[in-house]
């Protein structure tokens, strides 16, 4: 690994350590010191995020953003026979590059919509696994936003657009790229030497943060060497310490191979990971609006798109479960995210709309889930205990087991004004008689809220 | 215009007049004798269609399928500035074609969507006002899909498709195109000359219905011309007597200016046109998915898309007043049709599969319309009256005014099983009580019918 | 073919017959007659033009102007391969149409340097078997130099720059298109119809020469049918009696099946065409700088160009045996002339600058060759004989053999001052004294020109 | 400036030093001691070279081949203009790089051709100030011959083709890169940086070294900085010490600003420099065939190419001088030499052919030239001396006053059998009588040599 000296050069040439080598150094870098650092509260509140994959994949827009691997790293026939039928002979994947066109790309608007979607912070992928950068990286000279195809600074004008409306900005970066020739150098130097982390990944890993500020890294790419490799604990240790966002950085776990679910700050586990039980440590699940990609595929079919009630279905259980949810989208190459995934955002705007409150700045109450035909998940926020079940009972009348009433219970529906009626069940729990409205008047049309106030 | 003998002449070489012209003649080439031929039954039973827009335009896919016109037709400054800033200098229209690729086009797949949109016809653009073909036109030549672009004969692939299918197909066709030279001699020698009809139009029209055997021609593009410039009276009364579809063929109004409306099959009259009342003659009413254009449109917005409800609605009030009712979509260069199209179409599908025994060959009730807080629209078949109501009454019954009820009146709700309770209004009509049903289980969400066998 | 009144029909349509009908016709439309039309003068005093094959086949640039051809038509492995190795699957011909860009074509350069070549006319490709037209033809839309490619009209161009400098202007046209589908229709049906010929080709015949007023008609394309299918000599009739050029203009020979080196205008009879002593008609040899192509190729090495001495020995050769010289340069997609070919084009300048006293306006002798060491061949001119020897004579003595001189008898070499001695032989001939010179004094560096007054 | 540490860790890290620290270093990184090493004898032998410009420069290949700095450094209004008529808005110079495709690059035939051309050596641009490799440096991810363009090792194939013919090859490497962002920051740092230097110069350098055993670096685009900053002595005392090239390895005098014509090894001085005297340092002119440009320019006309007159006398006087001659070609992104510089060079080998002997592995005379009208420049090797003259006498006797006959003196024309006769001029020189020859006869068309045996 890189030394220490080493390490502090780097800070130096790159201008990474402005704020000063004289402050009080708080976190060593080591894991240890690294974990014990408190999680920023924003985070835990916000809930629910939108994240973008926007690349040089969003080109040819065809299989998924893992496009470069399957066709070249893997060599899968399907892939090759896309190629070989759509493009001359001897294309290659940087030859996509021009083509990224950004045409259409206006930053206000996605923040509008990620705004009316209800999401308080949106991760935007400023470099996958191809190694193009969505900034103007200094390292990463003609295989950037800046130089080719959109001829702008992605991340810096979608940041400014998101902060107008407050909401929390993050940044994907992949720590490998999977073709580049220092990383394959250093792999086949069975990881002795640095020159991909010391030339590329660092240089730009402290560009983004001093350049953007943003309030939470979210790395990626790590599964191949460990964190002492990709010199994870050096970075982590300045951007707690003396990075410009010490105070309000939020981290995920991808920062070595291993290191994933047991280190750095909040937990992503693999993608779409959701535990079964509430995890003793905060979390996020990732997932994706196109159930088979990450970035744009432009063959995707309505079949492939999670419905509205799977993605509130999955937002109620996160939150329960006490987790984040991050919502992806894939923008076009032109920069347009398609009325299919505005449908769906919007949909979880409206229905956060009046469900909200049990979500936003919610904790995990002491029961998550009630298994029963109505599918009843709980969160809590102050005194009360949000129940929000996804189906709508038969009979009219909503039965919770876990609740212990008292006298002073009231009971609501989210949307509704007016008091629900219920009454104690003798042995457990309580019954609630549900409102008879035609389709129209009910507040939500799937996955209603009662709100309990005063109850155990 | 052409002599007789001219018209003679073109039908002999282009090999036209296979059936002979020993045949008995049923139609003379005016109106009154080509509007006495009765409409083939099949339209208007059919009722609900899905119409296609695709060409050229599809590729900058940008403003609207007019883009040509409005760029260098009109000169309008957004189009100026588009062309400007997204293409080299000199870019024209023409060097769109070669990157309209049909890369993904399956007419199986578009076949199986429109089928389970319940769709009974579709009609395709053949020849837009651009005057691309997309069949390989003799007399096109450089400027269909055949030589360019696709390099397939997108008209014949997806007739075969909806055949398999048994979806009747219809042909969209232009009588004028914009720029083609021989139109503008023809127009600059004030319409003395017809260079364009007898070499591009009718060689076309011919080849179109010769080729393909289209159960419907659906002619536009006529208005600045009288039917006598474009011969239609001529090529009807071939189409009538002695193409090889006569028996079968439906077309409709726009054969001339003038024409629309009052000559020809169904009417059209304009786009997106619903008569107030019930008109006494068969028609169509035609509109689009995307509100502000009829081709694909890269940069439209979800808020752009006509909404299921507005569909359904649109689609009952068509039918109620005797219409069929033409529903387009636009695909991308591509040939895909995207997501929130499918989601449409499938919508008016699922629709359908409950409500459409109240559609399909249903014919007009005495009446049409009870506007009311339900908004209440009639169709009948046979002996029984169907009433659609849009939106559910809050009181869970709904007042029918205008059906006389008997003692053997039966009362059900399609979707549903058994008999649903009803009154009779001292005055006039009557009560039905609804089904108390939770949201999942009532059998549409939107658009309701009621059955109502023995009533007058 | 086409009766008269279709073709009078015809000719009022398209404007052609402005001159009247009412004018004195001299010639009629058989061969007989047209035969018999005297050729303009001009042509014969011409003596060498240039020569300008350029059109889509300009784009691919590769194996010849016959790409297309080579490819499609007779499917030849290396073109596919080309086409396999450099293209995307599915393009076609038509999609390098954009390509053509014409970007640096300054007409006036090109009319600068075939003048300083010495060129009287210039030969222009408006039309090749591709069917391309290098002007905005009404029946070639959109496969036309003004709708794509370089969207100017190349043919009025060239035109109004050579006319500047008093050059003539030819222009090619091929009768025949390899692919047009209407020719195809025509020749499916054993040319018993005329489709092409009365839509496409008669109409752009009459076009260009109402357009632009031709000096000379080069046609081509003519081998597969008949004069009769190409209705060749109703045109020639309208071109001789009635047409705006019908005094000036000059014809070849290639106007249907079997006409090539018995009908029309002077003759080319084939390609590169040179015979063995002199003909008793007008005739023209055409070759190209690149042995292997007319159209430009990329790919043309140095061994595939004319050599300055080849080409001189041609033109010599040419004109003593009564004929004209063109000679063919293709230009580049970009509307260059390639170095190579200026140097060529320049170096006959430079040659004609000392001898075209002996060439221009010439008449053959009446001996043409005498064959020895120094290749001697004649011209004359008014009194003058003209001896054009290829090679110096090793003792600096030029033997003639064929004059038969005076006591009068005047010998000069041009490009020098002053008489040269010379003496009779006994027997038959005279013996000339060439000057002793150094190299750079020599008027040129090869063929040398004497001329003798007062010989018989 | 990096430490001598840093570079040996660079050394280590790149595996450059596979030939051992272990053997006698013989020179010190610094210019006296760099400066003392003899030049290897092979250079000052070989005389003639040709020069290869080739790059992305090549695609626009307009203007030179410094288009980008034109372009976007200076912003020169005619570039800016070139950009703006034929490229689509926002179209950057990487665009160009999947242009430039190579596609008939057969090297082998390049090879051919310089060998035929008499070239000793050639020099390549494996990167010119643009930054593009023409060999898959590990360094220039995505902006090099194998990942983007000809998807070649364009410097390993051609070495490889020279190789097998014994032309000695030298690789041009330019220093500075207009715009990489590492060395703008370097600049930007006021070169107290050196970033660009350890992350991109010396690995290139050292990787081409080691991959490519080239038998000369041409360096250039040294003149913004000291050779301090670029660390050229460290790697010139590698090169002569241990690199693989350490015996043969010829290098130029372009390591630093103020080095050139000081310091390194022969000396360029200025591009197309000639000294009026003979120096006492071994130097080399380059020039190109392209009075304007290096690279190639579609639209280069015929004035501004070099002629062979041209040509040869500055290879003569540059020989006479005690120089080498570097002639310089620019071929088209297709990877062609047109047909223009096939010619010239092809006049340079036809002229060797006969005239080689004074030329290769020749020596300065005592005397230069003899400025008269047969313009006499002289060389010498062994015993002989020749004097070379570009005009030929009037008179047919050539003076030459420097050369001091004895009675053994003997005089020949190269290319002619037999001695001249020759008498002395009672001052000072000789005379020599020139054969009388027709000019086919003469041995070459311009500037002959005789050859002066036992002169003084």
């Amino acid at each position: 690994m890189l030394g220490r000296g080493a390490a502090a050069l780097l800070l130096v040439l790159l201008g990474a350590a402005r704020s000063g080598f004289g402050a009080p150094r708080r976190y060593t870098p080591d894991w240890p010191s690294l974990d014990s650092r408190p999680l920023p509260s924003w985070f835990d509140e916000a809930k629910f995020g939108v994240f973008v994959h926007w690349g040089v994949f969003s080109v040819p827009a065809w299989g998924s953003e893992w496009f470069w691997w399957h066709w070249q790293g893997e060599g899968q026939l399907g892939y090759q026979l896309f190629m070989r039928d759509n493009y001359p002979p001897g294309f290659t994947y940087g030859d996509f590059g021009p083509q990224f066109t950004a045409r259409f790309f206006r930053p206000d608007e996605w923040a509008q919509l990620f705004q009316a979607a209800g999401a308080k912070y949106v991760v935007f992928t400023t470099k996958h696994h191809e190694g193009f950068t969505n900034w103007p990286s200094p390292v990463s000279w003609n295989w950037n936003s800046k130089d080719i195809g959109p001829h702008r600074d992605l991340v810096g004008e979608l940041g400014a657009a998101l902060r107008k409306r407050n909401i929390r900005y993050g940044l994907y970066h992949s720590l490998l790229e999977w073709f580049h020739p220092l990383y394959l150098l250093d792999k086949k130097n069975k990881l002795n030497t640095q020159h991909f982390v010391s030339s590329k990944t660092m240089p730009e890993l402290y560009d983004l943060v001093n350049s953007y500020k943003p309030d939470l890294l979210w790395s990626d790419g790590e599964w191949e060497c460990p964190d002492t490799y990709w010199n994870s604990t050096y970075f982590l240790s300045w951007l707690y310490n003396d990075s410009p966002v010490k105070d309000e950085v939020v981290v995920n776990d991808r920062w070595g191979k291993n290191c994933s679910c047991h280190h750095g700050g909040y937990y992503n586990c693999q993608d779409k990971f959701v535990p079964e039980s509430l995890p003793d440590h905060k979390w996020e699940m990732c997932t994706s609006l196109d159930r088979a990609s990450w970035g744009y595929r432009r063959d995707m079919s309505l079949a492939d798109v999670l419905s509205e009630t799977e993605i509130i279905s999955e937002l109620v259980q996160t939150v329960s479960l006490g987790g984040n949810y991050l919502l992806n989208v894939g923008p076009t190459k032109d920069g347009l995210i398609v009325p299919i995934f505005q449908e769906r955002l919007l949909a979880v705007g409206k229905w956060l709309q009046v469900s909200g409150e049990a979500i936003y700045a919610s904790k995990p109450w002491r029961v998550q889930l009630e298994k029963n035909k109505t599918s009843v998940w709980y969160t809590s926020k102050d005194l009360a205990v949000y129940a929000i079940f996804l189906k709508w009972p038969e009979n009219e009348v909503l039965y919770l087991k876990s609740p212990i009433t008292t006298s002073a219970t009231k009971v609501t529906m989210l949307g509704l004004k007016g008091d629900l009626k219920w009454s104690k069940d003798p042995d457990e729990g309580l019954y609630i008689s549900l409102p008879q409205l035609p389709p129209s008047a009910l507040p939500v049309e799937f996955a209603w809220t009662v709100k309990l106030a005063d109850v155990k």
